[in-house]
C-alpha cells in the first residue's frame, strides 16, 4: 500500500547531491572569482559573536577596512547584508520622515537609492542624467539652489552602464548647501580610489563581491563625523532595527553590546580578502585594474565592437559594449558560460538585450582572463555571422608590452 | 627621515595572520558548532546569482526549507540577513502605518518585535508576561478584544529564557479575531517540532545558526496564502526596500528577476545543513534534543542546580540555569571558555549575571558534549567554593541508559 505523502515531505535525502559549483570564471557585474585564500577563511570553524578571538577579527577587519577606504572614521563596519542593505543603511541612518534628499539618477542603482528615499518617507529632488553619461555639477547645483537637502546621493561606480562620477565637483556643491554627501562605492571600491576623508566624503557603501573579491553578504559602510552627528541628532528612531547604526556600532565598538548575531564566518571571509588587498597594496591594485582595462577595451574595439561610455568617464573594473547588430545576446553568453565557463553579464533596465557588461574586478582582473575573453568572443561572434575585424590580442598584447 | 603616516595606513601587512579560530565546543544561545560538511559547502567556489547551477541550488535550499517548516508555503526563502533581519522582514511585509499589532513579550525577543511595529508605525497592542513564564492565551484573548490587530506575534522559543511558548490556543484565538499569526522559531526550527501549516502559523522566522548549525546570516522565512494576500493588498509600499518580499520573491520564484545579489556561498550552506537534516530525518533529531536535554537537566539538578523555568515549558536546546549565590558568572565563563573551549551563554537584560543560557542545538546537541560540560562545570564550581552534590554524570547516564 503506498503511503501517503505531503507535499513537502523529502523521500529520499539522498537525491542531494554534493554541491559542485564547478570552475567558473567570474567576469560579469560581480561576484567576481574568490581566491582559494578566501574561501578557506570563511571554511574556518564559526566561534561565538562575543569571543575573544573573533571580537580580534573584528578589529582587525575594520583596520583593514579603514585602510581600504583610506580613512579614520571609527564607524567603519561590515553592514549584515549585500551592498542594497549598505544603501538602505544609509539612507534609513541618515534621513528623517520629511528630509530633503538629492538624488542623482544615471542608471540601475541610482534609480534604487530613490526608491528608498521615497518608502523611508524622505522627499525627493531627482537629478537625472542620460543613463551612461554623468551627472553635470551644474545640474545638481541648480536642482538644490533654493531647497534645504540633507543628503545629496551619488553612485561613484554606475555598475548598469559602466560609467565614472567625478566626486569632486558634487562633493563641494553638496556641502556649500549645508548636505551630506553620501556616496555608492558599491564597483568602484578596491578597484580604483575611494578615499573618503581627503574626497570628502560623509557616508559611504559597498559590497565585497566587487574588487573586494569576497562572497556576497556583506557590505562595508563607513559613517564621517558629519554624518555620525546627524545620527546623533536625530529627532525619530531609525525605521529600521536591523540596519540602526547607533545600535549596530555599540557591538562593533569598545561596549561590545550584543545586537544581532555577527555572520561569523562571512566576517573571516571578508578580513582575507582585506588582507590580500593589504597585501598588494592600493596603488598596484588600482594600476592593475588600470591596465587589464585598457587591454581589455583595446581588444574589443580592434574586434570593431563599441563600448557604451566614452573613454573619459570609463570605469576600469566594469566596462559595458554595445551587442553588435544582429547577435543574439542570450546565445553569446550561454556559449561563453557552457563553453568556456566564462560569465559575463547582460544589461539591465533600458540597457537589457543591448549591452554586455564584462567585469575585471579583484582576482577575476588578470591578463589571463582578458585574454581568454577576447579570444573566446571572437570566435563566438563569428559563429553569430557578425564580421570580427582581426587583431584583438595584438591591441591587446600592445597595452601589455607598454608597461613592460 | 620619517614617512609622515596617516592612521589608516597598513604599515606590514604581514601583521594580519591566518585565520585560527581554534575549535570551540558552542553551547551558547547560538552560534552551535558547524559540521564540517557545512564548512566545505561554503568554501565551494562562487559563481553568479543568475548562473544556472545557482538557480537549481536555490530550488533545491527552498524545497529543503519547506521539508523543515513541513510547509507547502510557496514563499518559503532565506532571507539574506541574521534572524534579526527575518524578524523585520515579516513585519515590514505585514504591517503598514496605522496598522494595530499586538505583540506577546515574554523576554528580550519579544521586547525587540514590539520596538520594530513601533519604528515602522504599528500600533502596538502589548501582551506583557513576567520573564521566565509563557503568554497566558486569555491576557492575548482580552488584549484584543475590542481591538482590530493585523497581526498577533509571539516568540516560540524565547532564547533569552528557555522557556516554550505553547501555541496552538494563541494560533486559534488569533484567527478568531481576523489577525494573522506571526511566530518567531529562531532557536525552535530543527530542534522541535516547527509545522507550520498544522500549527496554522501564517508568517514565521528564523535563523541558520541555532538548530540548523550553518553559520550565522540567513534567516528562513515562511509566508502562507493570507499572509501572502496581506501582502499583495497593501496600500502602502513595504518600507524596506532590501526586505520587501512582493520584489525578493520574483528573484526566487520562477521570474528569476534581479532584485540583490544573493549571498551565494552562505546559500550552498545552508543547503548543506538543510541536507544533514533530511538525512536524520525530523522526528529523530527532535528526539536527540529531547534525549540529550532530559540528560543534561537530570546532571544539572544533581549537582544542585535549579533551571529558571519549570519543566512543563522548557526548551529542549535552550536551558537557562541559575547562577548560584556567590558563584561568579564570569569567572566560570571564562574557565569554561580557556581551560575546555565550551562557550555557553550569560543572562541578558534582567537575567544578566543571573542565569547561564547552555544551548545544545544541532551539531552541538550530542552526548559527550553534556558529559564535557557537566564534568567541566561541577570541577569549576567547586574551585568557585560552591558545594556541588554528587552524582551528575550518573544523573545524565540514567537518562540515556533508558532509551539504550
Amino acid at each position: 500500500m503506498e503511503k501517503a505523502c505531503k507535499g513537502w515531505e523529502i523521500l529520499n535525502a539522498d537525491d542531494f547531491r554534493d554541491i559542485n559549483p564547478g570552475d567558473r570564471i567570474l567576469m560579469g557585474p560581480g561576484p567576481s572569482d574568490v581566491p582559494a585564500r578566501t574561501l578557506q577563511a570563511i571554511a574556518a570553524p564559526c566561534i561565538g559573536h562575543l569571543d575573544p578571538y573573533f571580537l580580534a577579527i573584528m578589529n582587525e577587519a575594520q583596520q583593514l577596512l579603514r585602510y581600504l577606504f583610506q580613512t579614520e572614521n571609527e564607524l567603519t563596519i561590515p553592514v549584515s547584508g549585500t551592498g542594497s542593505a549598505g544603501m538602505e543603511t544609509c539612507f534609513v541612518n541618515l534621513v528623517e520622515p520629511g528630509d530633503e534628499v538629492a538624488v542623482c539618477i544615471n542608471g540601475v542603482f541610482g534609480t534604487r537609492m530613490a526608491d528608498i528615499v521615497t518608502r523611508i518617507g524622505g522627499k525627493l529632488i531627482r537629478i537625472d542624467a542620460e543613463w551612461g553619461t554623468t551627472i553635470d555639477p551644474e545640474a545638481l547645483r541648480q536642482a538644490i539652489k533654493d531647497r534645504n537637502p540633507k543628503v545629496v546621493a551619488v553612485v561613484h561606480a554606475e555598475t548598469s552602464t559602466g560609467a565614472c562620477q567625478p566626486l569632486e565637483e558634487l562633493a563641494r556643491i553638496s556641502h556649500d548647501a549645508g548636505a551630506l554627501f553620501l556616496v555608492d562605492a558599491v564597483t568602484s571600491l578596491a578597484g580604483m580610489p575611494v578615499a573618503i576623508d581627503d574626497m570628502k566624503i560623509d557616508a559611504v557603501y559597498s559590497g565585497t563581491q566587487k574588487c573586494i573579491s569576497g562572497p556576497p553578504g556583506l557590505s562595508p559602510v563607513s559613517f564621517g563625523p558629519a554624518a555620525v552627528k546627524a545620527l546623533e541628532r536625530r529627532k525619530s528612531p531609525v525605521v529600521s532595527w536591523y540596519l540602526d547604526l547607533s545600535m549596530v556600532r555599540d557591538y562593533w565598538g569598545s561596549e561590545r553590546k550584543y545586537h544581532h548575531t555577527a555572520p561569523i564566518n562571512m566576517i573571516y571571509g571578508l578580513r582575507e580578502g582585506l588582507r590580500l588587498i593589504a597585501e598588494e597594496g592600493l596603488e598596484q591594485r588600482f594600476e592593475r585594474h588600470r591596465l587589464n582595462h585598457r587591454a581589455l577595451v583595446a581588444g574589443l574595439e580592434a574586434m570593431g565592437l563599441a563600448m557604451l561610455v566614452p573613454e573619459s568617464i570609463r570605469l576600469p573594473m566594469l566596462n559595458a559594449v554595445r551587442i553588435p547588430d544582429g547577435v543574439e545576446d542570450i546565445n553569446v553568453r550561454k556559449v561563453l558560460l557552457n563553453q568556456y565557463g566564462i560569465e559575463i553579464g547582460g544589461g539591465l533596465g533600458q540597457f537589457a538585450g543591448r549591452v554586455w557588461r564584462i567585469g575585471i574586478m579583484g582576482q577575476s582582473c588578470r591578463r589571463r582572463n582578458v585574454f581568454l575573453l577576447l579570444a573566446a568572443l571572437e570566435t563566438i561572434l563569428k559563429t553569430e555571422g557578425y564580421h570580427v575585424q582581426p587583431g584583438a590580442l595584438d591591441a591587446a598584447t600592445a597595452v601589455y608590452d607598454q608597461v613592460c
